[in-house]
């Protein structure tokens, strides 16, 4: 499989940004965060986990785009397809990029649109914010929403990447049973999980979790603890392993030495909760349309939040599938379905999956678990 | 090592900022991003990998922190200190938090400190921060550095967190002789490495870099490609490794097969500015005279980036070892020593160490490296 992306991938990018920013009235388009910048450059690294400095990409509404960017990101920038890189020795305690962030607007043109929307931030002090709208004296407003719905229609190749890193999680859960016993502590199971992940060829696991326990797990999020799996546990195993810069998310639930009666109905009704989201997710129909599909067999309300959401550079982006998102699927988005359901008050089970919209039926990214709840 | 502070640390960070508060005529101070919400909570979760909901927590001017969070983290909230926890089931693109961060800052008062200095960045939405603040009727301002400067000064059970990372980053370089040899591709080590790092104790492993090549590596925020490191090559790998929620961040050199007289004193030279920057780093000494006194060594100028920075909970995090940061050290600080020189134009070799600044002499928390670079 191959890394990166074929110039002609960012040009297309580029130019339907361009499109629907003659559309809004913008004259350029300000990004300031991982994913928006890499999805229009190809710049991969994990350094963006230092908050020390900032990082600026400007869509012009014409033309290529100019990364405004600390001198340290220069050889790794100069590699992608973008030619006109400025930099500055940043950390600069006195003008850490500003003027020449604002120069390079005024010189650009505005209205400048930054990203505002839903789950959107803006990677800068708020203070250098102010200062770089006052020092290029241009309009500032939304980006009307044209990076994230860009972001959430993908491309054949960040499918094929987003299927990789899924076979990857999947030879991985495949070896759940050698690594998950009677008397092994829940934190120790994390950490050769996360090993196993990366033996099976994942690039770094930003993300697993998970639970334990005879009636499911108090919740998704925790850290792993050392209480010791006892016979009788349900044990969930949840990973956003990542690829070339693509995420899968989705889990496995696990008996551990016995399963019970209830045990085995709640796993087969996800299972069955899960098909009928397949079912439902279909071009045309509206999150809320799979959302209700799953809510139908799982018995979720409009409470008990979300039961998937979209994925692709990031863990979770782009839509929820509750009960208030209408957004209709369109062919390329990649979503999980991930539905619920609480054995005991406070006690969860949760079943996820990884699919891709497309005309007619969902494709699979992860192979779908079965209902029989794998016994360890 | 235990993990977690006594409930007492949380009490004595958040009466140090209720001073500084009182000090600066702030009736709250509102924090968004996943370091500044657990240095007053302890909340600690990858979660924060979904960008997909805001987090919010309040600190008002006399009384315990509030917590406005969405509910799928109430449960892991309940287990930390903070007891006025609300929520509301997000992603609600409605009303995702706003109506009861509002609410609630309008019940404990205003005016709202929100940091924005350097690092500081606002996690939520810009559309959605002008809605709170129109809602809540309050006057919005800089925190005036309260929190960064809190942070910056670590307690002693924060150093011993920081001391058992670097530790484990230690033993795990320790075994980088047994994973890197000629013909080895540079991505097949960065793998191996964050497995040894694992397998050592870190929870988790956000950032590896690195580089390889006779005259030292191109630059230090690349993702490893598949060329084989050959002999005569230097290896360099950087880490900032974690556990418990604090980071490691130092690195190590190698010579693969065979070193050459350039490369061993290159080395050396650089061992030497890293003693010098230790004997410089003194209470009452600034960021800037350690800078200085490596500077002087390896013949770095204003423009060649910051030779150290603070450590803690993130993996860059507070001062810079530049020439123009004035900051003063304190006992307590974590910082790191992080000469670098050029063999030839373009190729460097950089060399990291950590340590926290005492009364008088600092404290070494990595094992330092000695001169002779080691040949593998």
């Amino acid at each position: 499989m191959r890394r990166g992306f074929a110039v002609g991938e960012y040009r297309t990018r580029l130019r339907a940004a361009q499109a629907d920013m003659a559309q809004a009235g913008l004259g350029a388009i300000l990004l300031t965060t991982e994913p928006e910048i890499r999805y229009f450059t190809g710049f991969l690294t994990r350094f963006w986990e230092s908050p020390s400095r900032p990082w600026f990409l400007v869509l012009p509404a014409a033309g290529d785009p100019v990364a405004v960017i600390p001198s340290i990101g220069a050889a790794l920038m100069a590699r992608s397809w973008v030619r006109d890189i400025r930099t500055w020795a940043a950390p600069d305690p006195d003008d850490d990029g500003v003027s020449l962030l604002a120069d390079t607007l005024r010189e650009i043109g505005g209205p400048v649109g930054v990203p505002s929307g839903p789950e959107s931030h803006l990677r800068m002090p708020l203070a250098e914010f102010e200062r770089v709208k006052r020092a290029s004296g241009l309009a500032f407003r939304d980006d009307a929403g044209i990076v994230a719905d860009l972001r959430a229609v993908k491309s054949e190749a960040e499918i094929a990447k987003i299927a990789h890193i899924c076979g990857i999680a999947g030879r991985a859960f495949d070896r759940v049973t050698e690594i998950a016993q009677p008397g092994v502590p829940l934190s120790a199971v994390f950490r050769d999980f996360h090993r196993l992940l990366l033996e099976k060829g994942a690039d770094w696991v930003p993300y697993i979790a998970g639970g334990a326990g005879p009636l499911g797990y108090a919740d998704v999020i925790s850290p792993a603890d050392d209480t010791p799996l006892a016979a009788g546990d349900i044990l969930m195993l949840d990973t956003g392993a990542v690829w070339d810069g693509y995420f899968c998310d989705y889990d496995r639930n696990f008996a551990i030495g016995r399963v019970t009666a209830e045990q085995t109905a709640a796993h087969a009704q996800l299972i069955e909760a899960t098909a009928a989201g397949e079912e439902a997710a279909r071009t045309g129909a509206t999150a809320r349309d799979v959302w209700q599909a799953m809510a139908r067999i799982t018995g979720s309300d409009e409470t008990s939040g979300r039961l998937g959401h979209g994925l692709g550079m990031q863990l979770t982006e782009g839509l929820s599938l509750t009960a208030k998102d209408h957004t209709i699927l369109k062919p390329g988005m990649v979503i999980t379905l991930e539905p619920g359901v609480e054995l005991a008050p406070g006690r969860l089970m949760v079943h996820e999956e990884n699919i891709v919209i497309r005309e007619g039926r969902a494709q699979r990214l992860s192979r779908f678990a079965t209902a029989p709840l794998p016994v360890i």
